[in-house]
């Protein structure tokens, strides 16, 4: 198995991008990834996270558009799809692929365009990441999905709502220095709690928004960074995918993610590193409690006490866990296909040093954490320097 | 690079399935392959091939539902998609997973169920497989787009309609003793030449039926094939993609498949072979006239000449290049996503010397290519005993 490094990074804005189609967010993302990696050659296979475009864009097939359209016609390309985890499942096709030996330089892009169609046919559309036959069909949402489970945890572990506000007071910290994101706009803990309801207890400053963007990672052997790039390599410790059941009423247990736990832990046993060893975590928080939830089955708090962490400041800049450094999905934006990707290019902006304002000192090894659905499937990457 | 090989395979009657659901569908035909393959642990990932659930069935995330259904919960688990060319992409992924080293064991399963639907709708998600700006928004269909290319390849080289016959005539006598096959009915080439027209020049019998079906593979290292199987393996001896404009109208030549050509010459380069070593070729006949440039771009005929082989008998069971030996997309069936993994199921039920009546002689290497859309995406793979 060769190793793998990231060379080159691109990213799109995130928002409603009335001017941008589908295929022109791709090809600036990829754009921007094959100069910022110095490359000069074409790569040899794309992959593209992907999860609405074939309902909300009328189009399939985006591995050859997106390859055509940057300019690659002829290359190897796909589609993978994992519902909100499509990014990261892509970024591990192209992990695979490098690590094979059977693809030498791979891109890999995630691009949503959500906003093309009016905001009922988006949320049907995300809620074919539910169980059609027995969650679809009674009219779920992803909203009301993660209402249900953040009622019970609040119950079940006696956690008052006020809670979880760090989560999104951090992420809209983090994003002000973003100038690819969405919300720059810092908002206090008072905002989050006369913030309205939109599924009981969920609020609008618990949800991520629905936006368009694009983003690209170039990937090759560790062994070529010198040949092909002008960067330094940031290095692949592990690539890991868990997953549970789709539907959220059958699961072992409502208020704990064990696709997340799963696939953390095959990632921290294939980098030979514990969470004690990570210096920066890109979380999915999607919702809020999906923030907490994801830092508990990660193994940075007990069952319950992923709010703790954020009341206590652990998550900010400066503190033991840093997360959502560059917004999040929150603040930064949540183009579902994309964030995977997004995830994984805040992580490495860190790993590089490039973060600016939000940089975390003596980073050295990171995690991003993609999970589909109500955590049907968790995605979870571990790169170092 | 580990060398990967095929333990197990297992398939659904394809057909208008009304009491089985999508769900049904990829289970049965998983089950099949892990019995086949006298497989006594849970693989370690699953990768889905499926292009229109989203749609049709609003069901997307087919990863994890159908790691979840079959019994495998907590697996890796992700969906690929490249319109028409899903399942081989699926079996790609398969592939480079072993390869890589990262996983021993892993499931592929095409899947696809069309007919819950009424057929304007599925029409209309198949388009999606076609360049949405640029063609999907003129009302194209399909059958429409690959009218065009066999009206001008008619044209070009002077050939009639009445050329393409045999295809079609082979596969529906193939399709006779395939217990899975949708159509089991012989034709003469009297009822091709009087089947109604769909979209000049293509008639009823130029083209494959809208159908639901699953097929699934199970694949291992070369070197752990007597640890986990009961079964003598077949081994990946080439699994390559090329692409090309999804566009038709902006093909170097509307002609000529440019992207099967990639891919097959890819194929043929890493395994070493050329198309005089291909015993067995399982094409990709959509439509009589992708067969016909299928073999043209794979090295088998000159351009404009891949109706010869039909006519004078080559593609038969006993001829130099037989192809669609179970019945084809024509008459074994088309269920979208899981047709890549139909055709090489076919390929290695040959190479088993397990296709009864339809053995074809002295079989070591064969072919199988998987086509999405009119030749955007083009999946090659060579087996061997």
């Amino acid at each position: 198995m060769r190793e793998v490094a990231v060379i080159g990074i691109g990213q799109t804005k995130i928002g409603k991008l009335k001017d941008q189609s589908l295929r022109d967010l791709a090809v600036e993302a990829l754009n921007a990834a094959v100069q910022d990696a110095g490359l000069e050659q074409i790569p040899d296979a794309l992959y593209v996270g992907n999860m609405l475009a074939p309902r909300l864009n009328n189009q399939a097939h985006l591995g050859a558009l997106v390859a055509d359209s940057v300019g690659w016609r002829g290359i190897e390309a796909t589609t993978v799809e994992a519902a909100c985890a499509s990014g990261g499942a892509a970024f591990q096709a192209g992990v695979r692929a490098v690590a094979s030996g059977m693809v030498d330089v791979a891109a890999v892009c995630g691009v949503e365009k959500m906003t093309d169609v009016n905001v009922n046919e988006a949320v049907a559309g995300l809620a074919t990441a539910a169980d059609a036959d027995s969650e679809g069909i009674y009219g779920v949402t992803f909203v009301s999905l993660n209402a249900m489970i953040m009622r019970r945890y609040m119950y079940e572990f006696n956690i008052p709502h006020k809670a979880f506000a760090n989560f999104s007071v951090n992420a809209h910290q983090n994003a002000v220095n973003n100038p690819n994101a969405m919300f720059r706009k810092a908002i206090t803990a008072d905002v989050y709690h006369n913030s309205p309801i939109i599924s009981p207890p969920i609020t609008r400053h618990d949800s991520s928004p629905i936006c368009d963007g694009a983003a690209a990672i170039i990937l090759c052997p560790l062994e070529m960074v010198k040949d092909l790039s002008t960067r330094e390599p940031i290095r692949v410790l592990a690539s890991a995918t868990g997953t549970d059941s789709i539907a959220t009423s059958d699961r072992r247990n409502i208020v704990e993610l064990d696709g997340a736990k799963i696939s953390a832990n095959k990632a921290y046993k294939q980098a030979g590193l514990s969470p004690a060893d990570i210096d920066v975590f890109e979380l999915h928080d999607a919702f809020t409690i999906i923030a907490a939830m994801s830092l508990e089955a990660c193994g940075f708090a007990n069952c319950g006490q992923g709010t703790h962490l954020a009341q206590n400041g652990d998550i900010f800049l400066d503190g033991k866990i840093p997360v959502t450094t560059m917004g999040g999905l929150k603040a930064r934006g949540h183009p579902v296909g994309a964030t995977g990707v997004y995830e994984l290019i805040d992580l490495i902006t860190q790993l590089r040093g490039e973060a600016g304002i939000n940089q975390i000192k003596d980073v050295e090894i990171g995690m991003a954490q993609n999970i589909g659905g109500t955590g049907a499937t968790v995605v979870t990457h571990i790169l170092g320097i």
